[in-house]
C-alpha cells in the first residue's frame, strides 16, 4: 500500500531523490564507487558542491554580497553560532518568542550578549504569530519562520527596522524570501530541503568580522566562506541528497511553483478542519502554517479510533508533538495533494461515523 | 573493473555495507519509506541509534563510566570542544604535534587554557612519533593517535601520567585500545567508522564539570549524555551507514580480527617499498602507520607514469596529500587484501620496466 508520510522531520522526500540516492550509494557518476567513499577533493564530488551551491543560489535568488554555507549541528548549533558571529557582549538583540524553537535560541544567544523579547504568543500557548512591540536598541531581530511544533507561521516579515535573523529550517524552499531584508538565514535541511545532517546558512558578509570575542575557527562563518564549506570534511550524503532534492524543486518550477502547491494542499486540509463538526484547529486563521496543521478532535475520547483509521490508509507520522497533542500534518513541499486527499477523505469517513 | 579504493577519506566501505543502505534508502525496516525520511523518535530509528552504541559498546570495550555520543561537526569541531570541556583557562595541557591534525588541535585548544607541546616530530616534517619530553603540571595530554597526512602512528600509548585525549578519526575500531587510560576519545567517521557527517565522541563522565566557564547547551558533552545523543536531530543517514560498517566488523571478528587483516596488509606494502628500489617510505620504520602508507619514488620524474599504471589497475585514491607529495595508500578495515595485492604487484612491474 501506498504510504502517506506526514512526518514532521525528518520528513518526506520526492520519490525521484531516493531512487537517484539509491543508485549513487553503488556506484556514483561512473566511477564504479559509492558516492559515500570517495574523497572529498575529488573532481566528481566539488562539481557536486558547486552544483549545489549554484541550486541555493538560483532558487532562492541569493543577491550580492550574500554567502550560501553547508554546515553541521542544526539549527540548534546556529542558536548560539549566530549570536557568538553577530552580537557583542554590550548589545541588545530582539526576539520573537513563537515558542519551542525560539525559546532555545533565546538561551543561547544570552551567552554573548542581551536579549530583549519584542515579541511573544506565550500567553496564548503559542497558537499565533505575535506583532513587534517595541524593537528600539536592537542590533538584529531573530525570528522562527515557521513554528513546526505550533503550527504557526510568518505570513510577513516582522515588522522593524533592524536587519533580520531567521530560522527558517521547517518552511525553506516552500515559498520565496526576500533575502535582502536578514543578516542571516540558517535552516536544519531535514524538512524541506534533504535528509538531517546538513545545516543550510545563508549570511550577509558585511554583517560579519564585527564582533570582538574570540571565536574558534570552526565557529566562524568567515571560515566557511573562505574555504567554500570544505573546511573540514563536508556532510557528503547529506549535501548530495539536499543537491537532488533543490534540483527536484527546480525541475518541478521553483519555488513559486512549491509556494502554489503548498497553498493548495494547506487550503484542502484547512477546509476541511473548518467544515468537519468534530475537529477543531489549533492556530489563529490567519497565522496557520502551510507546512504543519495542527488540529485536534473536540471529542478527544475517540483519538485512537481515529489514528487507526488514518494507519489504515497509509497515513504515517501524523500524530501531534507530545508538548501540543491532537494531531499534526506536515505537508513538505516534496508531499502529493494526493496525500492530503487521503486524510481528508479519512476525516469525512469518521465524521460520518462518528458525527 | 574492480575498483581498488585507497582515498583517505572519505574511504572506502564494504560492499555488504552499500548493499543494505542502497536497500533502505527506498525501504528501510519494512516501513515502506526511507530511512532518510522517518522521524528520528520513531521506534524504527530508535532501535537504530540502539544498536549503533550498543556496537560501539561491545566493539570498543567500553568500560564503566564511559558514554558513547554520536556528535557532528568533525574531528575538527572537537579541536575546540574538548578543551572548551575539559580544560580551564587557568589549566595547562600537554599536547604531542604530530602535524596537521595536532597543529590544528592546539590552536584551538589555546582559547581555553594553557597549551604546552610536549612532544614534537616537526623537526624532521612529521616523518616520526616523537617522545614525551616532559609532562610536568599538565592536566591531560593529547594526542593524534594516527596521522593520516603524514602516515605516522602511535604503536604505544603516550608516556604519561594523566589522562589522555584522542583524535583516533583514521585508526578507531582498527585495533584494540584501552580506553581506561583516556579521559576522552574522538573521531570524524569517514575514515574507519563509515561514512562522513557523524562524529564518535567516548567520554569519561567524571571528567565532565569541571570547567567554570558557560558553555552554549549544544556543546556541553553533557547535554548528549543526557538526551543519548538526540538533543537535536541525529545525523540519521551517517549514523545509519556507521551502524552497519561497526556490525560488519563485528561480523568478521571484531577489532583483533581487523588488526590482524591490516598488519597482514601493511607488511605486504611496506615489504614492497623496502625491497623495491625504485621506491622509498617516508616514515620512520618503527612509526609506519598501518592505515596509512606514505611513500614515494626516488626519481620523482617517472611519478605520472607510475601513476597511469595504477590507474590502468583499477587502483584509485592513492596520490599522496598535496603538504606530502609522493602517494598515499589508505588501507582502512574494508580493504581486502586483494587490492594491495594489486598494488604490489603494479609497483613490481614498474621496477621491471624502468628499474
Amino acid at each position: 500500500m501506498k504510504k502517506h508520510n506526514f512526518y514532521a522531520g525528518p520528513a518526506i522526500l520526492p520519490e525521484e531523490v531516493k531512487r537517484k540516492t539509491s543508485a549513487s550509494i553503488l556506484d556514483f557518476a561512473g566511477m564504479g564507487l559509492s558516492v559515500m567513499e570517495i574523497s572529498h577533493r575529488s573532481p566528481q564530488w566539488v562539481e557536486c558542491m558547486d552544483k549545489a551551491f549554484s541550486l541555493v543560489n538560483e532558487l532562492l535568488r541569493i543577491p550580492e554580497g550574500y554567502k550560501v554555507l553547508f554546515l553541521t549541528g542544526g539549527a540548534s548549533s546556529q542558536f548560539y553560532m549566530s549570536a557568538m558571529n553577530l552580537l557583542n557582549d554590550s548589545e541588545v538583540a530582539g526576539y520573537i518568542n513563537t515558542g519551542t524553537w525560539s525559546a532555545k535560541a533565546i538561551k543561547e544567544a544570552q551567552l554573548y550578549g542581551t536579549v530583549k523579547e519584542i515579541g511573544s504568543s506565550k500567553d496564548d500557548n503559542y497558537t499565533y504569530i505575535p506583532s513587534v512591540l517595541d524593537s528600539q536598541g536592537i542590533k538584529y531581530a531573530h525570528y522562527t519562520s515557521n513554528n513546526t511544533v505550533f503550527g504557526t507561521q510568518f505570513k510577513e516579515l516582522p515588522d522593524v527596522n533592524v536587519p533580520l535573523i531567521a530560522d527558517m529550517s521547517s518552511d525553506i524552499f516552500s515559498k520565496e524570501i526576500d533575502i535582502n531584508r536578514h543578516d542571516l538565514i540558517y535552516c536544519g535541511a531535514q524538512k524541506n530541503m534533504g535528509p538531517a545532517g546538513v545545516t543550510l546558512v545563508i549570511v550577509k558578509e558585511s554583517a560579519l568580522g564585527k564582533v570582538t570575542r574570540d571565536i574558534p575557527t570552526i565557529l566562524d562563518y568567515r571560515t566557511h566562506i573562505s574555504k567554500g564549506s570544505m573546511f573540514n570534511t563536508p556532510p557528503v550524503l547529506p549535501i548530495y541528497v539536499s543537491m537532488l532534492t533543490m534540483q527536484w524543486v527546480k525541475d518541478n518550477g521553483g519555488v513559486a511553483a512549491m509556494n502554489l502547491r503548498n497553498e493548495a494542499k494547506a487550503q484542502l486540509l484547512y477546509d476541511e478542519i473548518d467544515r468537519n463538526d468534530l475537529f477543531k484547529g489549533f492556530v489563529a486563521t490567519k497565522d496557520r502554517s502551510t507546512m504543519n496543521a495542527c488540529f485536534g478532535l473536540k471529542d478527544d475520547t475517540k483519538k485512537d479510533i481515529f489514528l487507526d483509521m488514518t494507519r489504515e490508509a497509509g497515513i504515517v507520522g501524523i500524530e501531534g508533538h507530545r508538548s501540543v497533542g491532537g494531531f499534526r500534518a506536515s505537508m513538505y513541499n516534496a508531499m502529493d495533494i494526493e496525500s492530503v486527499e487521503v486524510l481528508v477523505s479519512v476525516m469525512k469517513s469518521f465524521s460520518e461515523t462518528y458525527g
